[in-house]
């Protein structure tokens, strides 16, 4: 297990506040110094014990830090992870918690280029269409995957300890490069999202009150933050495009079947379907 | 709350099952006689106490029935039901379970035209991915919503005998007629099966591993029997295919959001869709 003296987490949502937790509960941490743009999530952050000190200096928050996690939406994380390199000179890893890879990893890259950086990507696949302090759960990464993507100019030691960071908070790591892992989730988190929000956009309000568990299961990530779902699809548009493409090539397949009565080939894909779903349990 | 003497049950699957265990929890029935194909499932349903009588004979199990519900799949429930409006002349009140109204209650309509006749069509909105007598729940219909659609030849007492059944099981009622019912399921639960279908079959098998909630919320159903739900679409294939084209219209705008980058815009559907799955709850 991995011992730390001083963590700092920027942003402290449900990912933010769920590490801290899991440190503090497992004596991982010295000290858990959150960092937010406003005083009133701190508060909510210090409140359920997930940090033990509170910040709104990024930099000053981080300069004693031995650990930077940036826990931001998907859209500030560049900017925060340039800014924590700059100001952590102790930290042996700084790493995000971001839902796309690519972007991120490469932006990092680039404007440090030629310096030596102890940053590394990362994504706990371990979300929840709530979001806040307020849900932190000290388990929430307890069995999960965190995908860890280094490049090409990752140093091997700050790899190994980022896969020692997350192992120690219970996580299965799995290593990918950041546009596989972009094209991964494409398909299994972000066209999912989209195909929740349209179809529960296009639900005539008049017979909502007919919604059953079918409806409410397949539509729950449509709660999630509209403005950081956003900002994932723009990190990710052509992987997304991608997927879609392939979703309306079936959903097209299965128009033309229901259309022409094969049902035969519907049931097929039912049963494709049923058997990739079965697979993962519930 | 109704009282019955002798209740058939045609069909003891998780519907059928779940009504007996029900009836005879709070002693509504002095007697649940459950009929089906084969003995094994009857034999479960016995197991469970979802039944105390069993029969592979339809005519004879329901010849002293003063209910029976028909709880078979949609393919088979017009033929059953019928059958069952011959024997059971003893009948106040024959039903079913289908989640499709218009094509059985016109076809049943159509052969039993002309002659007085016991039945109304039901549909209770309390499915469930699992099938068979084995996950039956006595209070499955507790506090949810059965659609009752009976047509312009419908008898008045029998719409109230059915609406006082379903109360008396905890359920809330709801008038339809069979078109708009279809439609508003096609909307609410058919479109999402197919759409949780086809999301699954187009997941490539080697990025499964990193699915997490998102992906096993949205595509739950698709675990549902491939059969059953063929069976439902082969009837209600016109709703669907009109629903579906309004989810492709809009998946298309929102693929034209992505590829032009217009974010402001596709903010605003995943807004709308938060308010409108927000409104649900969990």
């Amino acid at each position: 297990m991995s011992q730390h003296q001083n963590v700092a987490i920027v942003g402290v949502g449900l990912i933010g506040g769920s590490i801290g937790l899991c440190l503090r509960k497992r004596g991982m941490a010295a000290s858990v110094t959150g960092v937010g743009r406003r005083q009133q999530s701190l508060d909510k952050a210090l409140g359920v014990g997930a940090i033990d000190r509170a910040s709104l200096d990024l930099e000053a928050a981080v300069a004693k830090a031995d650990l930077v996690i940036v826990a931001t939406p998907v859209g500030s994380v560049t900017d925060d992870v340039c800014r924590a390199v700059a100001a952590a000179s102790q930290a042996q890893l700084i790493t995000d918690v971001g839902s796309t890879k690519g972007v991120i990893c490469h932006a990092v890259e680039e404007r440090l280029a030629g310096q030596r950086h102890r940053f590394v990507g990362s994504h706990p696949l371990a979300g929840d269409h709530r979001t806040g302090p307020e849900h932190a759960r000290g388990d929430l990464l307890e069995g999960r995957t965190v995908v860890v993507t280094p490049t090409a100019t990752t140093d091997p030691a700050v790899l190994a300890t980022a896969q020692q960071f997350w192992h120690s908070l219970g996580a299965v790591v799995r290593i990918m490069n950041p546009e596989e892992h972009d094209r991964a989730l494409a398909a299994t988190s972000h066209l999912p999202h989209l195909v929740a929000s349209a179809l529960a956009a296009t639900t005539p309000a008049e017979w909502l009150s007919l919604a059953a568990t079918g409806w409410a299961d397949t539509t729950r990530v449509a709660s999630g933050d509209a403005e950081l779902w956003t900002q994932i699809f723009a990190q990710n548009g052509p992987a997304v495009s991608e997927a879609l493409d392939k979703l309306l090539q079936v959903l097209g397949k299965l128009r033309t079947e229901i259309a022409s009565e094969d049902w035969d080939s519907l049931r097929d894909t039912l049963l494709q379907a049923k058997q990739i779903r079965d697979a993962l349990g519930n």
